[in-house]
């Protein structure tokens, strides 16, 4: 069984917001572009591992439970960690769908196989202590008091709208199912995987639990990128390059950054936290870990061009 | 990489709604006895692939949807393909968690894989000419009538509760992530996959495209076990035998049925349409489709009595 992989090298791709949409309808036109995109990286011999986030879709449906429970009783209320895992299925079947159809399009013996991934989180990360991630429903100041009380879990109020769940967003310690996605990959496979950084769990004394938090779906990248021995990481974002002095007149956009170039710049403020700075730092927790990696930093709609080191940003090792 | 096999039989096991429950934590609960159950085989050499229903939960999932949309036009209404995507990574998650954990426990060093699957189906199959299962939310005349003149989807008035969506059950034709489904058993992977029976898809000109139906998840876990050459499909269900004159005084529990012998309890109605009926009938396509096959019908709690001769309903070629 298994396939014949591509003479290339092995990338993880991280998909970016871009790549999906706000209803299905959207996000199953929208993998069609990315699947295409990839599928020309197959093309060209590489052997993919793909992730992607989850942000909108995990929110959309954490939101959809709770609302229709204040409707309707018998709707439960659903936790965030199902609520991660249900995106994954959600998210990984539209996206191995269209992969497998372009490749069955363009003539490509190869398979795609989605992996419903969990993520080790610890329970002592700093991000546990002071939770800032708002994440799901809108509630009342009262429904969030016995809420509070009820799970032990923080609320805040979020911009005037109302109090919300609020979350870690902790450093992924192990991919549960990483011996699964490398079987995968070695034999062929297009395997898309830690789909918004993995399902976060503790490991404990009776075995891993499901955590309310947000894994960033780089970091997880970064990590299982890592654990493999990737040649290379690819974090997917809406620009071609990163650039300091981002939309002022002096703007440069990078064709290269070290690691100590790229930690300088941090220091100067460049990149927007929330936006540039986390997959920058994904960029740098993979090359630190993983000595022969290199990291690249572009758009979906460039990534065949930066794999061939036309474009993009790259980070690599000082 | 990959684990080393157990050097018992390969099987199939089809987890029935006992397994699961009404709430996730409820069913974060059950299926701590379905690992136990499970991993008791795993310990006896079994080599399982699992399977499982997912009707009560890709309703809730779809009905969660359907209930905010009418709340808040912002969350998307959820087609029904999209709704067993989740539901195979809800399920699947709480499942594979499970299991890994019970293996822990144990110190037995084996992993579980979760794959979301989809399930070819044929677009003339005679279930989509008069569709009658009813699934998802319950509407009024007039929603119904409009979403029949957008979608071109049948709606039909359900028990006086309102108007529903009525799909097909198709047959399963073909399991599209077999292959990775099979190298992951082969190397030694406890394989969660065909959950709901699989995403029902078309292949059409432009690829697989997802399909509102609902294929009985017995048949498509006969379905892979007949394209694997599985030893055995077990298919679980609430109780320890098959029974003939079930609930009269005469009842009769069967140890054993030629696949003549459970045709003729067929014709004579002896076997509940949607309850035990469809599970015969799953067994019979199997052990006509692989010649070697043996399938049995018994309960969770004697799944490893039944594997080893002592109890259960087996069903075997003429």
């Amino acid at each position: 069984m298994g396939y014949k992989k591509g003479n290339g090298s092995n990338v993880v791709i991280a998909l970016g917001g871009n790549a999906l949409g706000d209803t299905p309808e959207e996000q199953l036109e929208l993998v069609k572009q990315t699947a295409s995109s990839i599928v020309d990286l197959v093309e060209n011999g590489i052997n993919p591992i793909i992730s992607h986030g989850n942000g909108p879709q995990v929110g959309m449906i954490n939101n959809s439970f709770a609302m229709s429970f204040t409707v309707d009783k018998k709707i439960p209320e659903m936790p965030f960690p199902e609520c991660g895992a249900m995106s994954q299925g959600y998210i990984g079947y539209h996206l191995s769908q269209a992969i497998t159809n372009e490749l069955k399009k363009r003539g490509i013996k190869r398979a795609v196989a989605n992996i419903v991934t969990q993520t080790v989180v610890d329970k002592n990360d700093e991000g546990f202590k002071n939770p800032t991630k708002p994440v799901g429903a809108f509630l009342s100041k009262q429904q969030a008091d016995k809420k509070a009380a009820e799970t032990g879990l923080t609320f805040k109020e979020d911009s005037g709208r109302g109090y919300r769940l609020v979350v870690a967003s902790p450093k992924p310690q192990r991919i549960v199912e990483f011996d699964a996605i490398k079987d995968l990959h070695d034999n062929g496979y297009i395997v898309v995987a830690v789909g918004g950084g993995g399902v976060p769990v503790f490991e404990t004394p009776n075995g891993y639990q499901g955590v309310p938090a947000v894994i960033d779906k780089d970091r997880s990248s970064a990590k299982i990128a890592a654990d493999f021995g990737a040649d290379m990481l690819v974090i997917l974002t809406a620009v071609e390059k990163v650039a300091i002095n981002f939309n002022k007149p002096d703007q440069k956009n990078l064709d290269k950054m070290t690691v100590s170039q790229a930690q300088q710049y941090i220091k100067e403020g460049q990149f927007a936290p929330g936006s540039m700075l986390p997959k920058v730092l994904a960029c740098i927790e993979f090359v630190q870990s993983f000595k022969g990696g290199k990291a690249l930093i572009t758009s979906l709609e460039k990534t065949a061009l930066g794999l061939a080191g036309k474009t993009g940003t790259l980070i690599v090792a000082d």
